[in-house]
C-alpha cells in the first residue's frame, strides 16, 4: 500500500473521492490530510473518517512561500509519505517539495493544459468560447500548472453552460480520474520520460 | 443550397470529405475549389468531380498578402459564394476576406485551440506531452488560429503515438467534423455572440 498524503484547502470533494477509492480498492492508503485552512470541509471529512490531519497555515509561516513549503515537506516526510495529491490545494509550492518527492506530487487542474492555466480556468474557457475542455492530472514542476501531464479527460462545453454548471461536470470527471491516476501511479504504471508520461500497458509488464 | 467555396493547398483529403458530404446530403454545394498551389492534389480531385477550380498563386500577387487576399475575395464574390471553408489552406489571409464574408469563413485546425496554434500543432502537442488533443473548427478573425470556435472534438494521444499516427487519427475526426459543421452552418444552426458560438438545438427553433 503506497502511503499517500492529500493536500486540500476547500470543501474536500476531491479528497472524498480519493478517500472512497482508497478504502474500496487501494493500492494506496491516505495516511495524512494536510490543509492550509483551519476549519475547511476537507478537515472535517478527514476527521470523520479517522484519517490523521495536519494544519499549516500561510500565516504561521509569515507568508514565506519557501518556509511554508518546507514546513509541509517535513511533515510529509515525518509521515513516511510516498505519494502526494494536491486536491484543490490553493497555495503555490516551491521546488523543495519536488526535490523531496520527485515525480510523486500530482495536481489536478480543471482544463486541458496547456490551455487555461491558473486559478480561473473554468471561467476563462467559457469566455474563450471553447467547445471542449476537460481535466488534467499532472506532476508539478517549478512553473504553475506546467509539469508533465499524466492523464487528461475531455468534457464537452454546452451552449447553455455557465461557470457553475461546467465546473460541476468537470468535478464529476475529476472525482473519477484523480483516484484512478493515484491507483495507477501506486501500481507503477507510469514512466516519466522528459515531458512525456508513458502509461505502461498492464501491471508487471514493461514496454 | 448554400453556395460554398473550399480553399486548399495540399493533397485535398479534407476537400474530398467535404465534396462527398455535399454530394450525399447537402444542404451546401461546393461551387468552387480555389488553390494557391498549381498541380496540388486538391486541384485534381476537384477536376475529377467536375467542380470549377481557380488558382491564385502567392507569386502572382508579388507576395503581397493584402493583394493575395483581395484577389481571392473577388473570385469568391464572382462565384456568389456564401460560405468559405479553409481546408488545409496554408496561407494566412488578411481582414479583407472577413469583411466580405462576415462569420462565414471557417478554418480547421488539428488541436484544441487555444492550445497549439500555428503550423506545427501536432508535433507541439506531442512534445508538450498532452494526453488529449483534438480538432477545432473556427471562424477566422484577424489573428492566426484565434477566431470564435464553432466546434471541437477530442482525440486521445496514445503513449506509442508519433506525429504521423496522431495526425492520421486527427484527420479522421476532421473529415467527419468539418463537413458536419458546414452542413449545420448552412442549416442556420449557429449564432455568434462575441467569442461564443451558440449551437441552436434544432432547425427552425430559436433558443
Amino acid at each position: 500500500m503506497v502511503r499517500t498524503a492529500v493536500l486540500a484547502s476547500g470543501t474536500g470533494t476531491n479528497l472524498q473521492a480519493i478517500l472512497d477509492a482508497a478504502k474500496s480498492a487501494g493500492p494506496f492508503e491516505v495516511v495524512l490530510v494536510l490543509t492550509d485552512v483551519d476549519g475547511c470541509g476537507a478537515l472535517a471529512r478527514s476527521q470523520a473518517q479517522g484519517v490523521p490531519t495536519e494544519i499549516v497555515t500561510w500565516e504561521s509561516c509569515g507568508g514565506d512561500r519557501s518556509l511554508f513549503t518546507l514546513s509541509i515537506t517535513r511533515i510529509l516526510q515525518a509521515y513516511d509519505v510516498e505519494l502526494v495529491a494536491l486536491a484543490g490545494f490553493m497555495r503555490i509550492l516551491t521546488s523543495e517539495i519536488i526535490e523531496a518527492f520527485p515525480h510523486a506530487v500530482l495536481n489536478t487542474h480543471p482544463a486541458l493544459l496547456p490551455a487555461f492555466r491558473g486559478a480561473h480556468a473554468v471561467e476563462q474557457a467559457l469566455e474563450y468560447g471553447v467547445r471542449v475542455t476537460g481535466v488534467t492530472i499532472h506532476l508539478i514542476d517549478e512553473e504553475v500548472d506546467h509539469g508533465p501531464i499524466v492523464a487528461q479527460m475531455a468534457v464537452d462545453v454546452l451552449s447553455e453552460d455557465n461557470a457553475a454548471s461546467l465546473r460541476a461536470r468537470l468535478q464529476e470527471v475529476e472525482h473519477q480520474l484523480f483516484p484512478q491516476v493515484l491507483a495507477d501511479w501506486a501500481d507503477g504504471l507510469y514512466r516519466v520520460e522528459g515531458r512525456r508520461v508513458i502509461r505502461l500497458p498492464a501491471p508487471g509488464l514493461s514496454s
